[in-house]
């Protein structure tokens, strides 16, 4: 799939197939949250994946939006050593969320709600911290999915953001 | 170039050749980091573009490894709304990288090493965030460059990274 039109395509999906994940596929996605780059190399990052039911429920009563992650194929809880390197696990996010729309697998990140209940569910030590948990899926009918071919104008054209011109400043912030 | 090389054979680059950056193609590169996701669609950032050599040279005085900006080709600032903001900024930072790296675009995240002094010098207002400035180039000869045709397995084998079963844990952090 094409590398521009993955990046600019992806869009989150909150609704999935009642469809395992397969294992091959779930390590590819990993993969590409390992081969992420962080500060100083730091690789401040480690990945519960959750693909028991039970679990994915218990899980979910700790989200602002319980039934994103309660009815997932899986989900993937990045777990940070600290809440400093929040910028290192937004990055080792996008890269398994664009790893796995190339997949043919939606993802949407969750924010918990309840952090501090959350990492003592899952058993992590109070230090680290957990900015999301990636809910993972085959999208279901009616959700977006990844776009094999079109127009890279077309799709920036009909995404829901800002303008390019409200974003961007040139060489200071008055600029 | 195909997405999930892309992502996986992604490297930082630190030395640029002294060759501009088209605004199509830093247009693009900018494109994919206004495409990101974030939390509620919040869109928490601005993105100010520096190729302007002495100022260049000026932000590089706040940066912990000054050479990396002040001989980029240019700089991105992701000024965020907020330090709470730093994950979905590393969401729009990767964006942005991977973008530039299937456009043969090398680049680097530099952190600041005084975020006030260097919000100061660019007219940010204090209550936002800058975690990262990303310096952006052609790369210099012996630097990586994007890998147009590899095996995944090969390039995975051999990247500095903690091993998967090191970073993976099933269902509970203790698993």
């Amino acid at each position: 799939m094409d590398a521009y039109l993955t990046i600019i395509g992806k869009r989150e999906v909150r609704r999935y197939q009642d469809r395992p994940i397969s294992d091959a596929v779930l390590t590819q996605i990993l993969e590409a949250g390992r081969a992420s780059g962080s500060s100083r190399n730091r690789q401040p990052w480690r990945f519960i994946v959750i693909t028991d039911r039970t679990r994915l429920r218990d899980v979910s009563t700790f989200m602002a939006r319980p039934v994103n992650v309660s009815d997932a194929a899986a989900a993937i809880v990045i777990a940070l050593a600290n809440a400093r390197a929040a910028f290192d696990g937004g990055r080792t996010a996008q890269n398994m969320m664009l790893a796995a729309w190339t997949l043919g697998v939606g993802t949407c990140p969750n924010t918990p709600l309840d952090e501090a209940a959350l990492k003592a569910a899952l058993g992590l030590p109070e230090e680290m911290a957990v900015p999301t948990v990636l809910s993972l899926g085959y999208p279901a009918a009616g959700e977006r999915r990844p776009l094999r071919k079109a127009d890279p104008a077309g799709v920036l054209k009909r995404i829901n953001r800002l303008a390019l011109g409200e974003l961007v400043h040139r060489q200071t912030y008055q600029g």
